[in-house]
């Protein structure tokens, strides 16, 4: 069976982002002031052939871990459709 | 107050995402082969001030609008926390 597996993949909270500062920068000279703090990563959709929902997300989390993801800037969080 | 608000900015379904078709050979290459198809987009973590969760999602949303997606190329997808 086929699930989609969501990874979003963002920069460590301890680190500064300096694309989200820049977008809100932007967001402010738009007139959208309202925006204080915006944070920048990767959302990442995933189809796996699995037996399990377990599984597809094993299989997920072990490609964010060799691929899709570097643990000295970034975290990651999967949930499965 | 102030509320949490994610975007996802996604490639239109109907468009190649040559990114993701790279990540799928990267996969194959690690040993994980399950992983049938990937799409990459961004995610996008605003904090905005508003009054309620609804205005909140309207800065959003005029913030996916007028900046953070193409909509030649790109759909989001907003939600609040």
């Amino acid at each position: 069976m086929s699930y989609t597996v969501h990874i979003n993949v963002m920069p460590l909270k301890e680190l500064l982002d300096p694309q989200g500062k820049a977008v809100v920068g932007g967001l402010t000279n738009l007139g959208l002031g309202a925006v204080e703090d915006v944070r920048i990563g990767k959302h990442i959709t995933l189809q796996v052939n699995a037996a399990s929902a377990d599984e597809a997300r094993n299989v997920a989390d072990e490609a964010a871990k060799k691929l899709l993801s570097n643990a000295v800037m970034e975290y990651y969080e999967i949930s499965v459709d």
